[in-house]
């Protein structure tokens, strides 16, 4: 059997805007299925000691052109470059968390997405978690409750510990096994290698 | 008429053994010519402040694996991981470029690639160069003597200056005018660019 693959994702990365959106497709399209593991990208670079994508940096600059071409390819629509960094999208990878117990964990992060890349609101910020948690039915006020409450925080602290444990130092990562594959560029690679190396 | 496609080059830098091996094959598939530019990534990484690929990090351990898994791939055979960095790839741009006037460039280049990647020999080291140059019919002494006198070192300061410029940051690095396309990766959106958008 396809063993699993698992995508590392966390609220905050801008890459993970174009693995979302053609997740569904993919799935279609190859007979499998990606498990959602948030977690706190954050923390493992706090570890590491270096953030990518700088204010001003030439990379910065390149990666989010290089976004736009890929997502214009693909029939997105984003407003680039979107505000960034995202301080608060520690708060979205709690509340995808949370989701993933309720199924509408998906939906919540595409819609986070959309709202910050299309409408220019920041991930995790009020305006853009009130406006995506509605979008999948969810009232903003019991979801932040409920992450509180709920033992989220402590989940992903472990969720983050197994990244690390594997050796993700990014995001989107996919995972199938042992075996790691960093970045949209690698969705087909984690795939075809989930399919040649069965459970 | 299909625009020029230069493809920026540093003799250290690790996934160029990629790109140089598939290089002609690309020309023939795609019915394009790769203008090679050896260029000093080195000072720009020290501009920067930050060079890639720490010692021990994750991030140097994946992307050993996963140069060797598209390697692999490809029908090539390197035995990873491979020394690294390589303090005398200086060296290695300077007698690229010198080629260049040769035209013997881009054979001593993968040369110095497969002494690296499959014998362990660091690019710019005497075992490495001697056998490189060799390979392509030139003698090692001649070619660091001329080296030495013919400007190379300035004509390379002024290409990274002009790679620079067009915000450069990595290698390769493909452009085609202002556009960037970085990694071995995006070789093929390079020519699609180029084709789209003729001279």
């Amino acid at each position: 059997m396809t063993s699993q693959i698992d995508l590392w994702i966390t609220g905050g990365s801008t890459y993970t805007y174009l693995t979302l959106n053609r997740l569904a497709d993919a799935e279609r399209a190859h007979g499998v299925a990606f498990r959602l593991r948030p977690f706190y990208l954050g923390k493992i670079f706090d570890d590491i000691g270096r953030w990518p994508f700088p204010d001003g940096a030439e990379k910065t600059r390149y990666m989010w052109r290089d976004i736009e071409r890929r997502a214009v390819a693909r029939g997105l629509s984003p407003k680039l470059p979107a505000p960034y960094p995202a301080p608060n999208s520690v708060l979205v990878n709690q509340v995808a968390a949370l989701g993933l117990r309720q199924d509408w964990s998906r939906d919540f992060l595409l819609q986070s997405y959309r709202h910050w890349f299309e409408d220019g609101l920041l991930p995790g910020d009020q305006e853009n978690l009130s406006a995506s948690l509605s979008a999948v039915g969810q009232d903003v006020d019991t979801i932040l409750k409920a992450v509180e409450t709920e033992g989220v925080h402590e989940s992903l602290i472990d969720e983050t510990g197994i990244a690390q444990r594997l050796g993700v130092f990014g995001a989107p990562m996919f995972t199938v096994g042992q075996e790691l594959f960093w970045g949209d560029d690698r969705l087909e690679d984690a795939v075809a290698w989930a399919k040649a190396n069965p459970d």
